[in-house]
């Protein structure tokens, strides 16, 4: 077969499934034949028309995928065809075949169900770039995570325990979210409705970091729950990237006030990435240390179900969808 | 002598010479005979008395000095009696005598005169623990500099320079200045009245790192001037603490917005700031690569006028006071 199924996104912003071109691996590239493949966020936005593909990257959705190697490209020497991977993705995930940097792979057991594993590549890697390479949790410091039990919350409560964080707490929107966050391993869960994170983290002495994708009034309040030499780190601003912010508390506290992007970031940073993380946290992924925690799965062509339930915010943790190939 | 001359504040904030105790040095600290001291504009602030001292330390004014060891506590041993030397202080420096912590302290050279020694500590410790150490300037990567003719700026512009920055761009207010900036190393000095320092970083693509004092607008025109990766990092926020924020670049660009100050910290981190900066800079000062600007030197008793040029803004590099021992 020369062509393969993928989510399209019509002009009136639905989601189709089409056949489309079979990639084929270009040089320091693996084509990995899908498993499964994991639902963010940005891909609502992307879908919207307002978070284009980076350039060279597919323009179907899609930021990592689960399943097996199906062909190498040139320049590649670490995996081989019919090796279980997950990998992170610039686009082209909707699908029954990807194209993935060799740099952004990681291995996968093959008795690990796809779904389970593909809550991870993504996941991972963000917390990694965000909470340990660029704000530099340490051991023994106190972590705030707001998002609790999203797909990245989930994941950075249980790297944050398994990095050694002093104390974690995670904000979410239910007392169930609450009770969810609290099994993965945050002392202390925080109902944004219900209880002010700040006046709770005050009490505690102030986050060494925050890990944020609130924004809005949320940049003021994250730099009230801080304590000295607090590191503020934001992935997204869901509730606004403009604000009055006082600076008098940045200063007397030594404050960062941080944020990145993932997906834009070139081949080989992300591979200085992955290889940071394989070596510090991967296995813990690997032997279930760090539970996967699935929402719920559907079938590819059930996308538009899929991105419905993602865009109510009743979820916790990754929606997946499953990739059947018919043979 | 138990006694000894010092500059005291009054209650309608004029600043008059009285006599008080002189200190002993208690254990990890040493006690100096000031020859100079150094303005800085947190000393006007604190003499409006918005700055007070932090606990412990002396209320009398003065954040460094240059002189002799008179005496050394307990606890102490690398600096002894009749040695000279520089100290960045947490208060007292306008004075005859003053204590210091010992990891506070840097040699310096016989021949070099006071007033000159005196352009130094606070200014290189200042640089070193936000540019360096927080900020991260590497060599090869473009450094901003705010205020380029400030006691900080002239220093900044040459430690950036030793350090190996690839391009030093530096803000001043007039021609003149400007030209100071461009002899200690600036590439391109930028006349913040009638150029846009934003235009002409962007030209270049933008800086890796910038130093700001000026706050208020100049938040978001660093963002503007910042390329991939970049480091903001405030001393102060001279022009406001408080200015609405669009954080969308920050998010794009991957940027952080840090602050810091230098007197609260803990003696401990002084010390490690110290041992840091002295291996990797000060022989650069000590040889005279880093020169030292000095605007003007006062006596001890002219505090007053001395106060009053630094409020003017007129200066260009340090003023200092002069402090004579009549023996």
């Amino acid at each position: 077969m020369t062509s393969m199924r993928a989510v399209s996104i019509q002009s009136d912003q639905s989601l189709t499934i089409d056949r489309i071109a079979k990639p084929t691996p270009g040089s320091g590239e693996v084509l990995i034949k899908v498993e499964a493949a994991g639902l963010n966020r940005a891909d609502l936005v992307q879908r919207a028309g307002k978070y284009p593909a980076p350039p060279g990257a597919s323009t179907v959705l899609g930021l990592e995928v689960v399943g097996r190697v199906e062909s190498v490209g040139a320049d590649t020497d670490r995996f081989t065809v019919g090796d279980r991977v997950c990998a992170l993705l610039p686009g082209g995930g909707y699908t029954e075949y990807a194209v993935a940097d060799e740099g952004s792979i990681l291995p996968v057991p093959d008795n690990m169900p796809a779904a389970e594993a593909c809550c991870f590549p993504e996941a991972v890697f963000t917390v990694w770039a965000n909470v340990f390479d660029r704000a530099g949790l340490q051991a023994g410091e106190v972590f705030l995570c707001h998002g609790g039990t999203s797909g990245i919350g989930v994941t950075a409560i249980q790297m944050a325990r398994v990095m050694g964080a002093a104390r974690i707490f995670a904000t979410a929107g239910t007392d169930e979210k609450c009770a969810l966050a609290q099994s993965l391993g945050a002392d202390r869960a925080i109902n944004y409705k219900t209880e002010d994170f700040v006046d709770i983290l005050k009490q505690d002495g102030g986050a060494d970091v925050i890990l944020d994708m609130v924004g809005g009034d949320y940049v003021q309040r994250n730099i009230s729950a801080s304590r000295m030499n607090g590191r503020i780190i934001n992935i997204a601003y869901m509730n606004g990237f403009k604000t009055e912010v006082n600076f008098g508390p940045v200063l007397m506290k030594r404050l960062s006030l941080m944020a990145t992007t993932l997906r834009a970031r070139a081949a080989d940073e992300k591979r200085r990435l992955r290889d940071a993380l394989e070596g510090a946290i991967w296995s813990s992924v690997m032997d279930g240390t760090i539970r996967p925690v699935l929402d719920s799965t559907y079938p590819l062509e059930d996308v538009e179900t899929a991105h419905a339930r993602m865009q109510s915010g009743e979820h916790s943790g990754k929606i997946i969808l499953t990739v059947g190939h018919g043979d």
